[in-house]
Order: C-alpha cells, then sequence, then structure tokens
C-alpha cells in the first residue's frame, strides 16, 4: 500500500453520538441480565495481534485513535483511553474532548483498574468481550475488580459491532506455501519438535492461536493482516492428530494441497485435518470433553480468554511463551542467509532513496507521503519483494516528534534543507523482513540537533558493540542504549528493541530489549531484534537510529565459567549520516565502530548496487562511508 | 561478637542419622492424616526475616549449610538445597554427600517445583510449617504442585523442632528507643502518616509482620537477632487502634514505657495496647470475625502463609511492599546526618586497620580472624557503636572467591604480602548502619589481578557515576556494573547493591540494584543503597569494591518533561587502593572519579581522624588519596 491511502485523519473523530449509543447499548437488557457500568474496548483481535484486520478495529471505532495500542473504557460518566509513550501525540490528536487520553508509563497516570475502582459506584459489572481480551489481563483484571467489590463480565455480543453498521468482512487473502529454501526446515520437522518439546513437559494438547505462530509451523503466509504475512486460523496439536481451522475455501489451490498432504499424508500422525475457523470452540470443547484426567493442554496466556476458558482449569497450563514462539525466535542458518539477503536488498532501495532525495529536495517538491511512495517504489523493485512489513513513518522536523507517525495529506510536510528527515521503513520480502531507521539533515543541522542525534548514537553503538554472557536477558541491555542520553537529562518513552520475524511479523516475541519487558526469554545465537534508541522533542524534531542485529557468539579475552558470550551483528547496512554527528563528543571506540560499520556498509551493499547497475545509490554509498577521522 | 565464636564449621554436617529421622516423622501418623512425601524447610523465621535467630536455624540444622539464604527439600530417597551463587562454595564445603547442591541462577538447575514434580511419585504430598513459608511463596509452590497432580501441606507441627532436642529459646533482648535527634520523627507521626496511606486505599487494618518495620514505626532496637538491631514482634494499625504483640516482660522498663505512652496516651487513637506476642493469631481471628464486610487488610505478600490465611481472602489485601517499608526507604534528613556520621565514624576505624594492617603483616601474625577482630575493636572504639552489621568477610585468596566466607579456625588464612585480601565489613552505630568492601594487595599484585580489579572499578564507578531519570527503577542500573567485565567475558553472580537501614538491617527493601529484582521500587532521593560489584575466581583471589551511596539529585544539561534526574553521593569514604588499578584501563573520566572521591575522602577522614588524634590512619589515608595521573 501506499502511505496516501490512509483512512484516518489526524483530526479528532466526532465520539459524542456514538458514546450515547454504546451507553444505550450497556443498558439494554437484550445483552445482559443487568446492565454494565462500564465497558472495555481492548486494542487487538480474538489472537491478540498486533497488527489487526479493519474488521477488528474496534477501538479505532470507538474514539477515533488509529495507533497499535491502546485500550478504550467508556463507563456512564467518562471516556478514557490508554496508550504508551509512542503515541501520547498522536492519540490527542485523533481524540475528541469525550475522550480523557491516559498516559501509560507516567506516574501520575492510574492503571485501568485503578480507575475504574476510583470512580466507578458500588459493586458495578465492567463487561468485555472475552474473544478480543487475553486471559492473562482477563485474570488481572478480574481479581482488581473483585478485590474491591465489582466483577468482570464477558459480553458475548460484542457492542461495538452492534454499533458498527458498515463494519467490513474478516479478509481471506491467497495463501503461499514456502520451500525449504525459504525456511530451512518442513512443517513436519516442526511439528515434530513441538511433539518432543510436548512429550518431555506430559503435555497432550497444544492450541496454537497467534496468527504469526500459526503462519510459521505450516510455512505457509496470506495476506489477511495489513503489513503482516499472515492469515486467520487456529491449530491444534495433539500426539497424533493436527488440527488446521481456516476458511476452507483457501485450502482448494492443488499446490497448496500438496503442500501440507492434505489429499495423501505419508503418516497418519502427518496427516492435517482441516476445520471451518469459526469451529475451534466446538471443536476444543469435544476435545476436552474426551479428556484422560491426566491430559494437559498448552495455550498461550495471551490467547483470548474465550478459548482459554473453554479447556477446564485442571487440563490448562498456560504459558508465557509457547514452544512455537521460541523455536520461530531463533533462526535457522537458511532463515538467517534469507534475512541478509533481505537486508542488502533493502539498503540498496535506501541508498538510491537518499541519493534521490538529495538531488529532489532542493526542488522543495518532495513530502513526507511523496518520499515514503519512493521508498516503497524502490522497494518493490528488489527481488521477492512483497509488500511493505509496517507503515512507513516518513516525519519532516516536528512531525518526527510523534513516535509512531504516519504521514497523512493534513499533516503532509515538505522536506526541505532546513528541517531533520526521520524516516522507519521496511519491508516484506520472500526471504526475510526489514526495519530500519535512519535520521537525516539535508541542510546544515543545529549544534543542539547534531548533540542530540550523538547521545542516540552513542546509546545504539553502545547496545550493538555489547559483549554479554550467554543467557542474558535482552531488557537487561536497555539502559546500555541511555546512558548518554541520561547522563545530559534526556530520555526516550519506548523500547530499545523488539524481535523481528522472517518473512513475518516485524514485531515479535519473545525476546526484546526493553526496560518494560521482564519476561522476555534469554537473548540466544540466531535471534534477531532491533537496535533502536531515539530522541524527540516535541514541535521541534525526531531523531531515532535503527538496525536490526543478529545475535552472535562474542570471543571475548576470557570465558567466566565456560557460559560463553553474545553480541549483535548488524544485518541493516545503510549507512548513518555523518553530518548530524557530533563526532567529538564520541570516543575513540564508538568512532573506531563508525568506520567500522560504514565500511561494511560500502563493501556489501557497495556491491550489491554495482551489480544492480544503480549508479547514484553507489555514489551517494562511497561518499557518506568515508571513514570519520 | 567475634568472628571465633562462630558455631558452624566449614568440614561438612553428618546428616545421614538425622535425615533418617525425619523421613520417619514424615511418615509418621502422629503428626498427619497421611503420610508426605516431601518435606520443604524454608530458610526464614516466622517474620520471614533474612537473618535469623539460633532458634530458627532449621535448615542449617537439617543440612549444615548455613548461608542466609538457601531452601532444603527433603524426599524419601532425595535431599536438595536450592541456593545462590554467593554460597554454591560454601554449601560445598558445608554439606555432606546426602545432599545435591542445587545452584540458582545457572541455567541446568531446576526450580524446587520442577525439581519435585520431576521426582515426586503421583499424587504426592508436600509439606511445610506454614509459618516460615512466604505467603506468596506458598502460592507459587502450592500451584506448581497442583497443576502437576500433587498438594502442597502446611504442616503444623515443625518436623524439624520434633528432632532438635537442644534447640535454643526464642530471644527476648532488652528493648532501646531513639529520640526525634536519631529518628527525625516520632513514632505517633509515623502512625499517623500510615493511616493516611490507609485512608487513601480504603484500608481499614494493617498487619505488619516484618522486625524490621516494626522497630522503625515504634522507633525502638532490639537485639534479638545477630546484627540486626530488632524484635521479635507483630503489629495490627486499625484507624483508632495500635496493638502490640510483643514478649510483656520487655516492657516493663519505665522510660520505655514513656516512650510508647503506655500508661497516659495522650489521644485515644495514638494509645498503644499490648498483647503477648503468641496472641497474634488469635487476635487477628478475633478482629477479622468482628470485619464488616468492606474491610480490607493489608499485609505483606511475604508475611507468613499462616497469618495471611487468618484473613478471609475477600479482605485481604497481599502487597509486595508495605507503607512502612517504603516510608522506611526514604530517608529523612536527621537519618541521612546520622548516617553521614556513622560512615565518617567507620571510615576512620578502617584507615586505621590498613594502616595497622600495612605494619603488621609482614610479621606474618595477622590471619583473617584477628584482622576481623581488629576492625571490629577499632569500630567499637566509635562513639555509639552498638555492634557489627553482619559477619565481617575477612578473606585472603582463595577464600576471597568464598563470596559470602567467614572466616574459621579451621579455614583462617595468614594475611601476607602476596595474596589479595577482601575485607567486607560494617558496623551498627546508633545513628546509623554501615557496609563497606575493599579489596588491597600488601604485596605486589599480579597484571591480572589488577586488571579484574580495575574491570570491577569501572562497574562500580559506572554506577556511582550514573545519572538517571526520576522513578528510575534500580534494577536497570544494574548492567551498568557488568558492562566493563562482560566485555572481557567475566561477571559475578550476585546482584550490585541492596537497601541499607539505618540503625537498622543491612539489607532492606524496596529498592536495590540487580538483574535478579524486577519488582523494586523506583529510586528516590533519600535512598540509600549498596554499589558492590565484585569479581571472584575460585580458587585463587575474590575481588568486590563496595560503598554505600545516597541517591540525590542530579542537575544535568537538559530536564526532559521535568522529570529531574538523580545520582549518587558516596556515604563511605574509604579509599579505593590505587596500586590495585590498572590506571591505563580506566578513562579519563574515571580517572577524574577516582580522584575527586580520594580528594573528598582525605578531607572529610581526614579531619575525623585528626580530631581522633589517630596518627597511624591519617598518614595511610593521605598517603593512599594521591591524586592518579
Amino acid at each position: 500500500m501506499t502511505s496516501q491511502k490512509s483512512d484516518s485523519a489526524m483530526s479528532p473523530k466526532i465520539t459524542g453520538e456514538l458514546l450515547r449509543q454504546l451507553r444505550q447499548a450497556m443498558k439494554n437488557s437484550k445483552y445482559f441480565s443487568e446492565p454494565i457500568q462500564a465497558y472495555i474496548v481492548p486494542s487487538g483481535d480474538a489472537h491478540q495481534s498486533e497488527y489487526i484486520a479493519p474488521s477488528d478495529c474496534r477501538r479505532e471505532f470507538i474514539c477515533g485513535f488509529n495507533g497499535s495500542a491502546g485500550t478504550a473504557i467508556v463507563t456512564e460518566q467518562h471516556a478514557a483511553m490508554w496508550t504508551d509513550g509512542r503515541y501520547f501525540l498522536q492519540a490527542s490528536q485523533q481524540m475528541d474532548n469525550n475522550w480523557s487520553l491516559m498516559k501509560m508509563g507516567l506516574k501520575e497516570t492510574p492503571s485501568q483498574e485503578d480507575w475504574l475502582i476510583s470512580i466507578l459506584p458500588e459493586n458495578s459489572k465492567v463487561g468485555v468481550d472475552p474473544w478480543i481480551i487475553a486471559a492473562d489481563q482477563w485474570k488481572n483484571m478480574s481479581r482488581a475488580l473483585t478485590s474491591a467489590g465489582h466483577s468482570l463480565v464477558a459480553v458475548q455480543d460484542n457492542l461495538i459491532d452492534r454499533l458498527w453498521t458498515d463494519r467490513p468482512e474478516r479478509p481471506s487473502t491467497q495463501l503461499r506455501y514456502l520451500g525449504l529454501n525459504y525456511t530451512g526446515m518442513s512443517w513436519q520437522e516442526k511439528i515434530s519438535a513441538l511433539r518432543a518439546k510436548m512429550t518431555k513437559r506430559k503435555v497432550t494438547w497444544f492450541v496454537a492461536t497467534a496468527l504469526d505462530e500459526i503462519a510459521w509451523l505450516f510455512n505457509l503466509r496470506g495476506a489477511d493482516i495489513e503489513y503482516n504475512p499472515v492469515f486467520f486460523a487456529y491449530a491444534i496439536v495433539g500426539m497424533n492428530t493436527i488440527r488446521l481451522f481456516v476458511d476452507l475455501k483457501r485450502l482448494s489451490v492443488p499446490a497448496l494441497r500438496d503442500h501440507l498432504q492434505l489429499d495423501s499424508p505419508c503418516k497418519p500422525e502427518m496427516s492435517v485435518h482441516t476445520y471451518p475457523y469459526e469451529s475451534v470452540y466446538s471443536e476444543l470443547q469435544a476435545i476436552c470433553a474426551a479428556h484422560s484426567p491426566k491430559d494437559k493442554v498448552w495455550i498461550s496466556d495471551k490467547a483470548s480468554c474465550a478459548l482459554t476458558q473453554v479447556i477446564p482449569k485442571i487440563h490448562r497450563t498456560p504459558i508465557p511463551y509457547t514452544p512455537l514462539c521460541l523455536a520461530k525466535a531463533v533462526k535457522n542458518a537458511t532463515e538467517i542467509q534469507g534475512m541478509k539477503m533481505a537486508h542488502i536488498k533493502d539498503a540498496a532501495a535506501l541508498c538510491e532513496l537518499f541519493a534521490w532525495l538529495e538531488k529532489e529536495i532542493p526542488k522543495a517538491t518532495v513530502t513526507e507521503i511523496s518520499a515514503a511512495d519512493k521508498a516503497e517504489e524502490l522497494r518493490s523493485q528488489q527481488k521477492d519483494f512483497v509488500g511493505l512489513s509496517f507503515p512507513t513513518i516518513s516525519s519532516v522536523g516536528p512531525n518526527g516528534a510523534i513516535i509512531h507517525y504516519r504521514p497523512l495529506p493534513e499533516t503532509n510536510r515538505t522536506l526541505s534543507l532546513n528541517e531533520v528527515y526521520l524516516i522507519d521503513s521496511g519491508a516484506q520480502y520472500v526471504d526475510g523482513t526489514t526495519d530500519v531507521t535512519r535520521t537525516v539533515h539535508f541542510g546544515i543541522p543545529s549544534a543542539y540537533e547534531k548533540e542530540c542525534f550523538t547521545y542516540v548514537l552513542k546509546g545504539h553503538i553502545a547496545v550493538s558493540a555489547a559483549v554479554f554472557p550467554n543467557g542474558t536477558k535482552g531488557h537487561l541491555l536497555d539502559s546500555f542504549a541511555r546512558a548518554a542520553l541520561w547522563e545530559s537529562g534526556l530520555d526516550y518513552l519506548h523500547g530499545t528493541g523488539h524481535g523481528v520475524g522472517c518473512f513475518l511479523n516485524v514485531h515479535e516475541g519473545p525476546c526484546g530489549i526493553s526496560y518494560k519487558t521482564f519476561a522476555d526469554e534469554p537473548l540466544e545465537a540466531g535471534m534477531i531484534v532491533s537496535d533502536e534508541p531515539g530522541y524527540y522533542e516535541d514541535g521541534a524534531f525526531g531523531i531515532r537510529i535503527e538496525n536490526v542485529v543478529l545475535v552472535v557468539p562474542a570471543k571475548p579475552k576470557y570465558n567466566y565459567r565456560n557460559r560463553g558470550s553474545l553480541t549483535f551483528e548488524p544485518l541493516t547496512l545503510v549507512p548513518i549520516q555523518v553530518k548530524m554527528m557530533n563526532t567529538e563528543l564520541l570516543t575513540q571506540k564508538e568512532r573506531d565502530w563508525v568506520n567500522e560499520y560504514h565500511r561494511i556498509c560500502r563493501e556489501v551493499i557497495g556491491a550489491e548496487l554495482e551489480r544492480q547497475g544503480r549508479k547514484g545509490g553507489l555514489e551517494w554509498l562511497i561518499r557518506e562511508t568515508q571513514p570519520i577521522a
């Protein structure tokens, strides 16, 4: 897609009438035995996806805010929406005065539970659709409300859907299968590995609800959710049976049927039984009814409350990260090779983009939108391009301070020689997923802009060059990215890095680099995360420097207790603008890092640009990778 | 006490017969309706104290290991003991072959739950004394066992006490009260502040179970537990009533009765009602029986399972940190002044010690024990000295690698010019508590020893000089202490810092600096923690550099979102041995830090040594605080 197609605006949605209707529905005896005093509208879909299909944008529908994270709660008197630091500005612009913005992460902001408890009348009922709230969230919310004398009730009939007369259909796009040359592992091998883990933990059934896990498991990709090559499905894997729940029309293609061996399975335990998507509830019920008392069922604690509660508590083993999530995170050699190829192609496209921007900007004709479109056009010329991996953040000057900004006609600024330009973009290629941010100035940056950029760069390098013991969790590295900013009294209100899928979601668990996640799994060689510290000055500019990096073994001088060490290898190979650096603030080690990084960029991407005959990009690359003194 | 008095040895305790008796008791129908297949012996007492009275050393009694943290579990076939990295060596030396040492924090070590589940026969019962297991631990253990088909049962009759024929009495030492000149706040003001917090959260009762919280609340101190100036007690505070549960004989002293206004309270809601220590269970039962359905009771989730379960679940509000714990952690101006004074006196004693050691060591007559005794003697000469704050760790060469080593006659090494000497020691003064570690060499350290020491120093400085935003949790600073070690493939298996009480426990919550604690509360100006990275080479040497530091406001160049910044001010002012540093590995900033720290040591402690007429210490101080180039 191109950025212009966005259907939402940065001006507030008028919600008075909608809220009136919702409040009426909350009192309507058609839906409940007793009225509810509050209704929670979470962000997710039935799979707790981060990015969601248009049919699932209920929170956006009710409040107008269309960021990727946020929860709306409506009571008889109030309407409030919680989101995190990435979205404070955007949310305040997209919501009207009926809504209070709850800035998560600030000390003064109450949690949803505390807020509800502080305003609800005694013995209140709080409603939520059990399909779109995760089991662990339900549990926490229910516990907090109960302890204050209220209760959380499952509202089967989604109240937003009642009001949403023109709600789109759930998508059902064409599926594609990936061969071993892309996945490095057949779906049968993945099933066997899963079953081995189940056997080890004496688990009889595994319920897969996350869309990217199901896509990864079957080596299938879809396009049901924009930017995420996934498809709506559930899977239930037993020791002798595999059940896939999906719109059955999608499986009529012969090559797909071959891939899944639907018509001629070689072994009975590897035969995939297909069921309609909607029947997962009743099938899981039937499985549980036939349970022996010892059967254990693995399900993510982030699965929907509705599906989780089908499994009797005694059989249910909720896990923070499923074995699929853990296996998917450690990329095999084929996947690593694919990710490297994808990043080389992506870097070639970006070098061309920057060369083009430099030439065009003085004409004052390039806007945030046209720059984003050009980036997409150049990427789409690369081999095996599928689409973008998230909406391009193309932002000039003050728009850069809106952390997850997306240019819209009414906010669209022209790139100039006077303002900082931040572009955070990425693509899906059949061999891998990319995600890169560069912050550049086409004229002369101010001393302050350079100072801030340099602190961010120091943080980026501190993480990228960090050596740490095997078994270290990513969150322990987060402060490295902030130390230089903190020393000057600065900071940024988002995590430093997220896991990245391989031709899958650009955000994936279970690893990451953030002060917020303590449940992350230890980093292992083969995991891939982003390294993206930033600094944002409201109303002025935004700075972020992001590479996707691969966890690799390190060989320091000593090897304490034979634990082994790890470090990162950048997969992203796009020059970091030297003009934005105050090199006097860099240590010799940091200068060496920049020079070595640029040497590799020049060598690897230079060869690719040459191969592709992209002279403009090559010249730009060579100039931008001159060593600093 | 002096170090020789220790009644435990580093040679293994012979436990075959004891285990036989315990296993017999586990099957004895006198104690249960059905036999138990496993018995858990936690480390703590009924107050979940870290340091415990001799009458509570049940885990040591059964397995021989006498470190401050560890849990023993005995099954019909196995006996295993879990402890952390500080104690791996010590535990392996103190336990005989009947015991398996479970090294916590290593990837291959199973959790207690997983281990039990892996070895127990089906439908097993696991027993534990509900008074010495914390409510949150009970809950986690019970949940894990139940999900695997077993159950956790409360064994009211402690099985260890049954075997332990010569078990000592619970201590009941003399109480002392502290005036406003030491506490800065009367106990009545503390009660009022507590009630204000209760009102704000609509809580009717607060049950205090942690001994240091009760001592802090009433401005009282005891000596029931060695090194910790606390006394066995419980307290229950309501909006109009204060109940103190303590051995009533202790309250016969008129001055104490005056302090607590026992005989003439000025206001009824400030009158303290006293009850025998043992009656807390029945009194809490009576309070709960008289509850209105809306009454909420605050109790720490670390309180004993037995006492917690007295409170009906609907009334119970378990909290990770009580309001007393939070209030106690932020020291007021009087307490800070007291802590500073205590550290000045403590540093003066240590300067004298080091001067004395330098003179005596060439005679080869100083041992780990006599050095520790000398340190205690010199401290005891300081004003308002009460006792040590923990057993002195005085360790030479390989003993230094035993992280919480305590010299015993059979391990006692002589200090020499050839080995690294590590001394970690501290004292209780009426005005404050100290805790300081220095690692020194009296001859010529090896290049490797210097290299390791310098990495540890870099880590110490990185934390001490860190600037970070208000609201930052201490665990986010832990990696700063490790970065230099990690870069060379080294690490240490303990946290970097702990909260320090003011004439209270040397370890206190809710703040600290550790990769392990994510539930720590944000650092605030006025909090006091230790900064103590280390490096330990088994069989060779141990290095640790520890200062107690005060959280203070910092004033960096910028002030992002007006959050304000914090940094640390060292309270410990004892020179760090320059001879142990490889100054070439230090950055200019680090060298500046060392020189500035030594300048302050010389100025402040020099004046005190002069005042006290301690020439030896003063000369040593002046020589050891020469600036490095």
